[in-house]
């Protein structure tokens, strides 16, 4: 890279520590910043610096939010009665998108992995099951992943909720609305299987 | 996507308007910057306007330098007797990984494209051939893209020199048609070097 000179070679670098940009994409970034409008990259660089300093955890569900407490929780037009458990924001910003949910969130940070060294103290346990000796929840569904590490979360949570009167549901899985049959997962594909329902 | 938080939403749109990156893959970056340490954070903007700042194009060759002349034109190792002549700095690029060229190179900016208005004026040829009337240079060698307008500046660079004792080659193909030089590897790069021939 030393043909290129130093600060595109440290930005090219800076670019690829990033999660799926390799070199090759990492020097076309930086070569496309670097022949943008001086305003623009002053402003990625600004977007960065603005998203360190302002986003935080909301201090009921964990979202990331620029307030105290955030907008879903503040939102007096949100079902106080139904907590959907998800393991980070992302999954919580794929279920907002799909419109289907209206209650409130926990963001967890992380699910179960033994092999990790993640137990229970490692994720938002204490903080969920505190939640759910409020008065309002009348239902948890556990949106953690489908994979070993969401399952084994999920069933720890049931496990550790026997006695409560909280409706505990867990979220659907199957194939995808729409989608090819041959593009679907051997495990997916059994789940779907495994589930089929009369109709 | 209204929600995440302002800045995350700000930084995800900057992002997403650079090439190659959808929303999805913008969304994927700024969660990812959002979690990294702030002084990985930091350093990304810092180069970002870094990079602004200190960039500009070689006084002889057009390359990308911090200096008035880049690192090649001012390497007394290089073979001053020959200048490959390629589009832009990525191409140069590539040919630099190559290890298969010691000579100089002439960064032309661009290449012919009646359709897109981009006329010999609008490329770096009046300083190309200002460079081949010095008494150093015995070969041209036209790394021009393999697509139409590649072919069409080679074509025209070479009906313009045809009084010069300059032996004028052009890059072998072997490089794939139509394709795009930064993404050659380097066994190709240096086979189609190796393989230039008179035109
Ligand atoms: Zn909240
Ligand atoms: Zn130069």
């Amino acid at each position: 890279m030393n043909h290129y000179p130093e600060a595109i070679v440290k930005l090219i670098h800076s670019l690829s520590t990033l999660p799926g940009i390799g070199k090759k994409t990492a020097e076309r970034l930086a070569l496309h910043i670097l022949h943008a409008p001086d305003h623009e990259a002053a402003s990625l660089a600004a977007d960065i610096i603005e998203l360190k300093k302002s986003v935080r955890l909301c201090a009921s569900c964990f979202a990331l939010t620029d307030r105290e407490t955030c907008q879903i929780c503040s939102n007096p037009g949100r079902d106080k009665g139904v907590i959907c458990v998800v393991e980070n924001p992302a999954d919580m910003a794929a279920i907002e998108k799909s419109g289907a949910f209206s209650g409130l969130y926990h963001i967890l940070g992380g699910a179960l992995s033994p092999i990790d060294g993640i137990g229970p103290g490692d994720i938002r346990l204490a903080e969920l099951f505190r939640r759910t000796r409020g008065n309002d929840v009348r239902e948890l569904i556990l949106a953690t992943r489908t994979n070993v590490e969401g399952e084994a979360t999920a069933a720890y949570i049931r496990s550790k909720l026997t006695l409560t009167k909280i409706k505990i549901t867990r979220i659907a899985s199957g194939i995808p609305m729409g989608g090819d049959l041959q593009y679907v997962d051997p495990l997916t594909m059994q789940k779907a299987m495994e589930k089929r329902y009369g109709i």
